[in-house]
């Protein structure tokens, strides 16, 4: 063709080469051998490998792309997914692209592993850290199998779940059951709810919040301090004006400040984000109350919308005796929750609901992105409601009851024998959230991938958590914790024999 | 459990009764059969399925969670599975949840195809679709195969792709692997840049203006008309003052306008979106002509940014001759490119690269979001690095470029065939969007997909566009438009009938 050339012509492209990343460890097993301390960051946050930068770079081992160009067919097709025995000389390789192309790649000190095996090798390691997986509130127990064929398409709800695009390989049926099974569960009349499928808890509060400020473009911003990132995330964003209010012990929001900081703001309009179950300690602020508090402090309804982040326990709290119900009965504005947290699902997903009057008042607006789009996302993946569809379809409420039956069971389980074993623990009592004492070894922490900020680490028992997995997880933190014991211990005779000579050679 | 309690006790919940559907044809071939007119709306957005309200509500029609409450499980896998003859009794069934609770669900007129087969059934349809699919810029040709396994895990590369979180299951390795690819293909040195695997172009251009106005925070955005919604969409979110500049015929943007625009607002930092192919036209903004206007009009180059909204043609262009370079060796902040457009996956998805001083700078602001992390999401889908390494390792640069090559050579080829067959038509020199005049049978876009803005239609050729393909379409496209012109000219003749009476009867 003539109006094609290759990338050569365009000279010689740069030449990336990455730094050495840290010897890192594959197998959990590995890992609990090495590992270094790391500095302490917010849980769910961005921890920096290695120094104290905010964004550090390129430390993490890359995966390159390999090079089909270079390589006869059969030898790709056996690097991708079979053993490969790679020798010394190909670790820093260099290469010419076919075409004529001189530039050269040095993939520097990443070596071997990254090309032999590398799918097989991958899924093995995908198995092993999921065994092995306790800290975040994700449930891995899910069997999509039946599902597995859709892989084959691009499936695409692109737009407003309820509007039509042309592009017909969409699952809008799928998603519209899914919403239909959540307005019934928050209690919305199907002719005032709108809402979509998203891709994770944060596109939810995305959402949630640019509602709120669309609706009451002067409002201010309220959340506990102890709220997920993605609400102040979303104030910078949109800038809008926030406050950051204190926490209770639970994690609660500080009722008194809130109400003495929603008197001091009384003459412009309040979004408040409600946690239904913080991120660390699963505390459920009281909805209720919040409304009390609005009403004492002389807010009409018109000048306040309530965001519900409900991103784990939202898909919960419907099972729970005693919780504050979260329902489109009281004036809230919105809920997020997640679909990969409690429900379970390989990928990202969660759903956001309003009220559709909101919607169609920021649709109104022509100038609106000239747009009828109200999502956050264009493109949005066709494949996720199809797995809540799915997984709500098998268990049905009682299905999901059980399960919420179960975690918080487990929960209750894992608090006790935490406590019989000396480490100070905590669990809210709405929540399957355990709160403990950071594990000094790091190598622990990483094997278990928990989740930690500050001095305290958690497990979020979901129904992958089995008793049996409890155990093992005790019994390896109770001699974790031995070892650090002993090591301090013996540092003490270690100085004393440093200062004072030791007693037997004296 | 003494915490937990059945959903019945929280009382009654509310009936969705969902609305009529209008009657919806599920293979291409029905469709062609049924079709109404539909109103005129912006490509790659929301059309209202009926009525004239931007947002229209529960009209598409949904497949609705089933009832495992009810069902047993041997019942349930067959509805979900296999096929099931539905009796009349079934359609709009009600049913009383177990464990006491007495809402019934009406579903309405949905009826029988919502209860059979569905699994299977949807699959069949898919399949259907994705052979019948002309419109829109999305590689469907795709083979992930070996990768079906990876469905069973839940990877999520939560955060920033360089910065560990403490979750095992993810897939930076790849992440990095795919965005080290992207900084060869861009010319940026791996020290010097950052980005993501986003989970569409929209997400990339949220980002890229996100990044613009936190470096110029009094910037003003300037962007064509013909610029992707998702532009103007960032403006709003983001409280920024935009300027929507004209275009040429072409769809290019209106470099006199934009220099004028440009000199008028001098006093002001400028954040420029240029369209690296627009959505509907497939024309590319001459990046080096809109810096040759900033330099002009006085821009220095700490007083702009610009980002490159590359969704579709940004992958094809490296392969393209004559067109103008992107590269980070020219003075740009960011560029965005969708995944599942050329490269082909079953999700959206896509990357976005900047400099990694900006990000710096977004990110040393420590109330920037309480967070080190500079993505849009939180979560984020881990499966798409996979696909994005696995087809460039597959295809290499060398496999990419023949697929450019072939999607440029079926583009001219279909263009000469809607010319010869007397149909209008425009295909920008650098594109492989082949624009003609909107087809006038509903029922022919809806088979075919196609993407219509205003009298206009396009069809993108992509790498799963065969000749062959392209026959069956040209074939069909001169059948309709005679059916078209066949009954307009029957209608002339039945208007003088009415008016004149027959000749015969005379």
């Amino acid at each position: 063709m003539e109006s094609i050339l290759p990338l050569s012509v365009r000279g010689k492209l740069p030449t990336p080469v990455t730094k050495a990343a840290p010897p890192r460890a594959d197998s959990a097993e590995d890992e609990l051998q090495g590992g270094s301390p790391r500095s302490v960051g917010a849980a769910y946050q961005a921890l920096p490998v290695t120094g104290d930068s905010i964004i550090t770079h390129n430390y993490t081992p890359a995966q390159p792309v390999l090079d089909a160009d270079e390589l006869e067919k059969e030898e790709l097709e056996a690097r991708i997914n079979k053993v490969t025995v790679v020798s010394a000389g190909e670790t820093g390789f260099s290469r010419q692209h076919r075409g004529g192309l001189a530039a050269s790649i040095q993939w520097g000190q990443l070596g071997p592993p990254s090309l032999g095996r590398v799918i097989e090798d991958y899924k093995e390691k995908l198995q092993l850290r999921t065994d092995h997986h306790m800290g975040y509130p994700y449930n891995l127990d899910f069997d999509y199998g039946p599902l597995e064929g859709l892989q084959k398409y691009c499936i695409n709800n692109l737009g407003d779940p309820f509007i039509e695009s042309n592009y017909g390989v969409h699952s809008r049926e799928f998603e519209i059951g899914v919403l239909q099974w959540f307005a019934r569960l928050w209690e919305i009349e199907a002719d005032d709810f709108w809402g979509y499928i998203t891709n994770c808890g944060t596109e939810g509060n995305l959402h949630g919040i640019l509602v709120g400020r669309e609706t009451l473009p002067d409002g201010i911003l309220y959340a506990s301090r102890e709220t997920h990132y993605s609400v102040f995330k979303a104030a910078r964003m949109y800038r809008m004006d926030a406050v950051k209010v204190g926490t209770l012990d639970s994690g609660e929001i500080d009722y008194d400040e809130l109400r003495a900081q929603l008197a001091a703001n009384a003459s412009r309009p309040a979004i408040i984000n409600v946690n239904i179950g913080t991120t660390v300690k699963g505390a459920v602020d009281d909805l209720d109350r919040v409304l009390d508090i609005l009403k004492e402090t002389g807010y009409a309804e018109d000048r306040f919308f309530i965001h519900c982040d409900g991103a784990l326990f939202g898909m919960m709290i419907p099972f729970v005796k005693r919780a504050p119900m979260v329902t489109f009965k009281k004036p809230i504005g919105s809920i997020s929750v997640s679909g990969h947290k409690f429900v379970g699902s390989p990928v990202p997903c969660g759903v956001v609901m309003t009220r559709l009057r909101y919607i169609k008042g920021v649709s109104s607006d022509v100038e609106y992105l000239n747009s009828r789009d109200a999502t956050i996302m264009g493109s949005r993946n066709g494949h996720a409601p199809i797995y809540m569809w799915y997984t709500f379809t098998r268990k049905g409420y009682e299905g999901l009851r059980k399960d919420v039956e179960k975690c918080l069971r487990n929960a209750h389980l894992l608090k006790s024998m935490l406590e019989k074993a000396g480490v100070k623990v905590m669990l809210n009592e709405l929540s399957s959230t355990v709160v403990f004492e950071r594990p000094r070894e790091e190598a622990f922490v990483r094997k278990w991938q928990l989740a930690c900020e500050g001095d305290i680490a958690h497990v979020v028992v979901m129904p992958n958590i089995t008793i049996r997995k409890l155990e093992t997880f005790v019994q390896e933190l109770v001699e974790s914790r031995a070892r650090v014991a002993v090591s301090e211990a013996l540092r003490l005779a270690e100085a004393a024999r440093e200062r004072h000579g030791d007693d037997e050679e004296e």
